[in-house]
């Protein structure tokens, strides 16, 4: 099974100035590649506290995505943590540099030469019509927090990250869980490989409960959704998708 | 300081079926209670997983919140997860088994009893009003998920977590993080005390750089933001917040 863990990394996220767009951004794209997200960790512009996160996802997760912390001021400390984690150094990439020497001429300040620094042995891309590199170190990712970055950044990249799909079902009840309970643990224990949620809603919608169903195997899927129809009193699914 | 740590628990979340609210809502309501949020955890709803979250949120903050993962189905485990986590045993609460009874009669089922469950030793507080009660242990407050009714929980306590407000000014630059990071590297030196955040924009807004001061001490918060006005080039911040 494919896994994927997100570090946001961004004191303005915990302070409430902005609302995270990344981790609900890469989730659905992670749905969509067919890659199971296993965590998301929001943590401070803390080197420690990065570092601690970003090892605990890379035990977890075979792909790991980082959001926020890159650019040349003292809260962007993200390249300097994910090379500790890893034990490199921090380094100059040269292409970068180079870009940035262009750019800048007698402008570059050590302030813009930030922007070159990259953990010794990052992978650096650059892809047409997009001005900024993906920096990739081993399975983590390197992403910037500026969510239209960070979206043009993941999508040039997407592809390599894509596996087989996950399909999914839902049954729309409008029993509660109180009386689906028993039928889903029934289910849920039939169908070890699909993963079932049960999500109630509590306003005037026309569905008291949403049952999903989620798995690699569209037929185990398909059989779970089945098996669980069959079990309920009739009348009390108003919706299949 | 008085500090606070979210878990987010629920496949729902990490598989993109639904974007957290809760998360930035407690975030919001803290950051106006004066608490400084110092992480978010989103997780499975696996028991080992909330445990080891729940830990290491309890050693980092004073508070923490946990949302959703409450409920009578087999995907509610957050209850046998802080219990666990505790060395409590999960307890019936009687108040809340009384409202059962006298709801459901004859059709309290094994799945509905399970809203009466709770870690031992737990405080559950009935508002007026508000159908669900709101369930502590010790200084870990158990919410549900659905957002309307985490809101509705929340609000009826949140007056017990206010503490100081946190005084907050903000300049909006025309120059880029380039040009104006020596300047804040400056002003963080200067200011030991005031949260100083750098939040660069690449669309077409009115201001390429937005500099945030946040503090307890309002003389020291404005004091920076003076600091850093008085460094930079004249005519290059366009709004003062």
């Amino acid at each position: 099974m494919t896994t994927a863990a997100i570090v946001v990394i961004g004191n303005e996220i915990l302070s409430a100035k902005v609302t995270d767009e990344n981790g609900p951004f890469l989730a659905r794209e992670l749905r969509t590649l067919g890659v199971e997200l296993r965590r998301i960790e929001t943590v401070p512009d803390e080197i420690p506290l990065i570092i601690d996160a970003l090892r605990r996802c890379l035990a977890s997760a075979r792909w790991v995505f980082t959001s926020g912390g890159i650019g040349p001021t003292h809260d962007d400390v993200t390249i300097s943590a994910i090379a500790e984690a890893f034990g490199r150094r921090v380094v100059l990439d040269e292409g970068t540099s180079k870009l940035l020497r262009a750019r800048y001429g007698d402008k570059l300040n050590a302030a813009r030469m930030r922007l070159a620094e990259v953990p010794e042995g990052a992978k650096v891309e650059f892809h047409e019509g997009y001005v900024f590199p993906v920096i990739s170190l081993e399975n983590v990712t390197i992403l910037p927090g500026v969510p239209s970055l960070l979206r043009e950044g993941f999508t040039r990249i997407r592809e390599r990250f894509r596996v087989a799909p996950i399909f999914t079902r839902a049954l729309y009840f409008t029993l509660g869980e109180g009386a689906l309970a028993e039928h889903l643990d029934a289910t849920v224990a039939r169908f070890p490989s699909v993963g079932i949620g049960s999500y109630p809603r509590f306003d005037d919608a026309d569905h008291r409960v949403k049952v999903t169903f989620d798995g690699r195997d569209e037929g185990e899927v398909r059989s779970a959704a089945s098996f669980l129809r069959e079990r309920v009193p009739a009348g009390t699914i108003i919706r299949e998708e």
